[in-house]
């Protein structure tokens, strides 16, 4: 532990509330969706995610910036929520929502409280001005802003996370990649990256534990598990 | 001025003071140089930048970030001041001092202010762990660190300003780089941005002015012209 230099983070569900934030705004004018519809219509939207960048790896698809694929995977999805009489500037601010996702309420203090004793950098799939406008939104104190669209790459590419390493001149153990999600971390350690878990319970809804989308058991092959990022920062020894 | 979105700032000079803070560690252990040598050490460093980067830009070397940039440049340069006698560890802590430099006092105030009206970004030769560093030790309040190393182009190449642009999904007339240099300012002006010459009289030290290393003249081809980031927020009805 004490080799660690950098904490990369995940972002989507790790350190922002996508399906809250984008249950919100479905709720309100012009999607006026019901709150039950508008939960259907966030997993739907992040559904679709996996297999958007899919294409991009695969080849079928030139690099593509997330902002671009959410725009596919949103006219993919608008009729099936009887959504289709949206027209072009609210279709586009609609996509825009992702930029306006709001932080776990422990983000902005627990990435203070780890700042005092590491640095702290994005390693998101989301774009460069995505992640810009989160940490403005969300008070968000990165040193550094790394992203899929640096390496040309999305993760689980091994290119993105010995991007990390190889951008701070550091090994990859003394990257911890932070993540909501095992997969994520599982390809960050077969890079030889350290690994800490972060719980998240409702990332996909109030319902996300119960329908299996969410898994929080303890995982012995990671090296951290925690709460949240203040959790984090009291295993790791940092002072808020 | 009404459709400028973002502001992309130059590094070294405009942001930072690397003629000071170069001076200020060469003086002390180990270097102990005079004050008057340590200025001669500090332009030297600087003057081997434009050649060492020529290097990248012909192909004779491939992609290679300014710290190891620098770190070339040094070694070339310290027999010239009888410092062949430092070590390993004391040359690299030396090349470092690149990203200890401190920030001109205008700038953390000066960005918080043109920030609550723009986005602002770095634009910088430097690559991205050092501008983190700097970003940190100065309280600089970026939006987004933008460096050569995530175009593999350094400035003045087209793709850098350009780039920019492309990465907030904006036109090149929206961005405006903002450089205490006019030729920084030119290239990005034939690419189609807009411009901010800032002054930093010191830039090259007490007799900058005088040497004539710097020019502070007025250019009418340039779009803004002013005495420093505060000024410039001013200019540009930011509230502080």
């Amino acid at each position: 532990m004490k080799d660690i230099q950098i904490l990369a983070f995940d972002v989507f569900g790790t350190v922002v509330d996508w399906y809250g934030s984008v249950v919100r705004e479905a709720t309100l004018s012009p999607l006026n969706l019901s709150a039950e519809t508008a939960g259907d219509f966030a997993l739907a939207w992040r559904d679709g995610y996996q297999p958007a960048m899919q294409r991009v790896r695969s080849g079928e698809l030139g690099w593509t910036r997330i902002d671009d694929l959410h725009r596919l995977i949103l006219e993919d999805i608008l009729p099936r929520f009887g959504l289709d009489h949206l027209g072009e500037p609210e279709r586009e601010h609609l996509n825009s929502v992702w930029h306006r996702l709001d932080p776990w309420p422990d983000a902005s203090p627990g990435l203070t409280a780890l700042r005092n004793r590491f640095r702290v950098c994005t390693l998101s799939n989301g774009n460069l001005s995505l992640l810009a406008d989160l940490a403005r939104h969300g008070d968000l104190p990165w040193d550094l802003i790394l992203s899929a669209e640096v390496f040309k790459h999305y993760k689980p590419d091994p290119q993105t996370y010995l991007g990390v390493a190889e951008v701070f001149a550091v090994k990859p153990s003394q990257v911890m990649l932070v993540a909501a999600h095992k997969d994520d971390l599982r390809a960050a350690a077969a890079c030889g990256l350290r690994t800490a878990y972060i719980e998240r319970p409702f990332e996909f809804g109030p319902d996300g534990v119960k329908s299996g989308r969410k898994d929080l058991s303890r995982s012995p092959d990671l090296d951290f598990h925690a709460r949240d990022f203040l959790d984090l920062a009291t295993q790791l020894e940092c002072t808020p």
